[in-house]
């Protein structure tokens, strides 16, 4: 399905691709989106709650050329704020933050140019969507089960997810015979049935492979892979299990940390395949390419089977982990240190001395 | 408190800014420092054992300018290797090792320059005195508790920790009924009731932060972060825990290892303001600035709070996993490569070219 | 024991030493290999099953300048293909992969210069002589035990290991009352009792350090080290102990990723000595030197020992967490970024130049 301009390629068609700006709202991964810009010498424009601006970006005025400080969440986008940034030719890089802060119906009808493709963002918040979306793709997923009934008769773990990007806050790990009793319990704390997603719980190794789809170059990179620390799960395997059983401690999945990672060489079969089904769904799934970031979440078991139980549509925080250096993986396409922030500010800048700028936002 | 000059301040208004070394001595992060010190073009000295001369520094001779080599721990500091160290004009680096080698008494009173605030790790040997000053200074800390009967009685697992940095050995996990149990061993083991100290053990994600707080910038840098691997209780996780309880294994914590790890962005917010709050802290308490490289170590719970256990007053081992890199951090203040052991070295080149060397020593 | 010209030397008696080229078989470590070949501008030509072929390296053709594409593992090192290779000059990289899919008896007798100690191929490939190398070094080891009864009676946790290197697969770990079942149930699957390793299983931090034994600067360097990530283990440590018992899950040992990691500095001393004490051992035993990369595998006690369990006589894969960068003991030795790949480029380039190649292949 291919789709007219969207409302960002509309409002791109003014832009003097000579002075093109990088717009990074805070948090999240602005810290080597900021750092990335400066390597490639796009400006950036940072857009900041007051709170976040001033307890750390206000430290680093060296990494952005203007900041929009605004002094609440859903005033990030406001009208004044995108105004500033289309009289700046300013390309938004959104993020997990930013969608929790305006929501994603904001996005979807901003008139600013967004790197990549806002209409993926939509499928993100959709755990059904977003799980079809994977699926379509012919990527090995874990198990998904329609009822808190069905998960329990499979006789194997299950973990029980929220609506919304939480970073894996409230996230429960239940065992067959009390996966009904926790999704009960989710229920009475105000969650609808049809909100909770039943996945089978896959033990093995977590990968979080990093992609970007570049069309200036036409190939997907993967330029990295992390493992998140998440608490107090990671904390838990520390703690004798009497004394978990006794202090009746369950874990939960705030995530807190990453660490970076390599994965086995063979496996870059599947991981560098996965990439690639991706952005062919993604762009069957909305009519728009799958440019710039995304990452593909899952588990490895002991068969090395990669099951993927989360996408992210746009760049995911734990990129972070390279920010400022060289990747493993992306030492393999490119010479100089490259991570995802820069590599981001380096199809900006390509996209607009070539004339293709509209090929990588929407 | 602003206090009068300090024994090395004493001594370094003898010294010719032109011609600053940096003292090592050896162990801990030695090596780091070495390479720092070459990067910056600031000449080295090692100081170091004849066993880990032999063993390990005698096999990077082109690191340092010079080793002075000892025969006993206590010798590290005798006063005919001081008087070498002045004529030299050096800046000696205390690490624990050194301390744990020659006391931090030896320390106190060295008429020789010392790197940061020597007063800061006479607070670090107590325990006493070492949580107090996070607790003065805001930072948010884990329980403690007065008696053993005190800490059984809050009903959370408890970590018992003895006096002295060790690395961690001997430290005890107790689940509350067991706390006054395993104190009563330690004294029986020797230990005075009041040495021991009785925290609530914090589960979570553990994150080690790594500030420099510079003079001649005019600001506190976080630099890195690590996360720390102990024996055996990050080898415990591997065993399935029927059979930890059938062999009877108990966690210990002899640091063994690091690993590199970044924080989620918007943690930040804290981990900045922990670092400068520290740093007023130290300058209360001590009438001398928190000049040079210090560490927080805490536990990030599922709430996303910053629980601080520990500090060191000076630079800790986990910045080893950045020796001669950049660190993602680092990458944020820092066009190139940048890691603790060369920051360092460039913070005594810049004080004492810009002629304020008196401010980065005591 | 000096022996005489091995087959590989005697090839390269007829080689250009000004075009001396690198053989990389696919998978394992390749890529790190083919990017390190590039950065010392050695030429480099890629060999690879069809499937790694299409699936990974077509993906980066900048990275060699030759493809020998086979349909089938044995044919890798096909009479044809070998004929090839030594049209070209080149040396071969032997890893893993490669001796899973060929043979060590074909690497034995191959016709082709192999890079580093072909002989000590063969040892790795039997336990028995694996682990009496490393005895005979003087390097500490897990005990081990010649029955499941004598294990049994041990009172310790074993693993159980299958012959060939399969990459974890297949591992047990068993409690002492259930090694005898535990080796019975392998008998069943087709195992012979003496083909089968129990050793004792040590808990403590794991630690991989990764050499390079180098004959053109005569040492041997320590250029890393990792941690493997397994599953289902590492993932079993996020699941409560509860569930773990009720699903009747037991870990199991696919090597699936590495992570990058630093030892405690004091630990070098004894990580410096196995390396140098291994390489001894290794010319002691075959009557050529061990040129190249090797790696220990071991796990650090809380009492420090750090107790070798395992070696790899050619390049590791863990080194891969390092491709394209600088690595934090890398820096030691050298100063610009230097990993596994490009030390066994240069290496090669140096040999060659001073025309001592000889010296570095069998």
């Amino acid at each position: 399905m291919a789709r007219g301009r969207s409302p960002g390629q509309e409002v791109a068609r003014g832009y003097d691709p000579g002075r093109v700006r990088l717009a990074v709202p805070a948090s999240h991964s602005a810290l080597q989106l900021l750092r990335g810009a400066r390597d490639e010498g796009v400006e950036a424009i940072l857009i900041a709650h007051r709170r976040y601006y001033d307890a750390i970006y206000s430290r680093f005025p060296w990494l952005y050329s203007r900041a929009v400080v605004v002094e609440s969440w859903r005033d990030l986008l406001a009208p004044s704020v995108v105004e500033q940034l289309r009289e700046a030719n300013a390309v938004l890089v959104p993020h997990a933050s930013l969608i929790e802060y305006v929501g994603v119906e904001t996005l979807l009808s901003l008139e600013l140019p967004v790197l990549g493709n806002r209409y993926l963002l939509e499928i993100e918040a959709s755990w059904d969507r977003k799980l079809s979306l994977l699926e379509d793709a012919g990527i090995d997923t874990p198990r998904r089960f329609s009822s808190p009934r069905e998960a329990a008769e499979a006789g194997v773990p299950v973990i029980v997810k929220l609506p919304g990007a939480k970073g894996g806050r409230g996230y429960r790990l239940a065992a067959p015979r009390d996966v009904e009793k926790v999704a009960a319990e989710l229920e009475k704390q105000g969650y609808r049935p049809g909100d909770l997603v039943l996945q089978e719980y896959v033990v093995g190794v977590r990968l979080y492979s990093h992609y970007f789809n570049s069309l200036v170059h036409g190939r997907v990179e993967l330029l990295g892979m992390d493992i998140r620390l998440e608490s107090n799960v990671d904390g838990l395997a520390r703690v004798p299990p009497r004394l978990q059983e006794e202090l009746g401690l369950e874990p939960s999945y705030t995530v807190v940390a990453n660490m970076p990672i390599v994965a086995r060489e063979s496996l870059l079969a599947r991981v560098l395949d996965y990439g690639e089904r991706f952005a062919r769904a993604v762009e069957r799934a909305t009519g728009y390419p799958a440019a710039g970031p995304y990452s593909l979440e899952g588990i490895v078991t002991e068969s090395l089977e990669y099951k993927i139980f989360e996408f992210s549509g746009r760049i995911v925080a734990g990129t972070n982990v390279y920010t400022g250096l060289q990747t493993p993986y992306a030492s393999l396409y490119w010479e100089d240190p490259m991570y995802m922030g820069r590599r981001i500010a380096r199809e900006l800048r390509e996209a607009a001395e070539k004339g293709i700028l509209e090929k990588i936002i929407t």
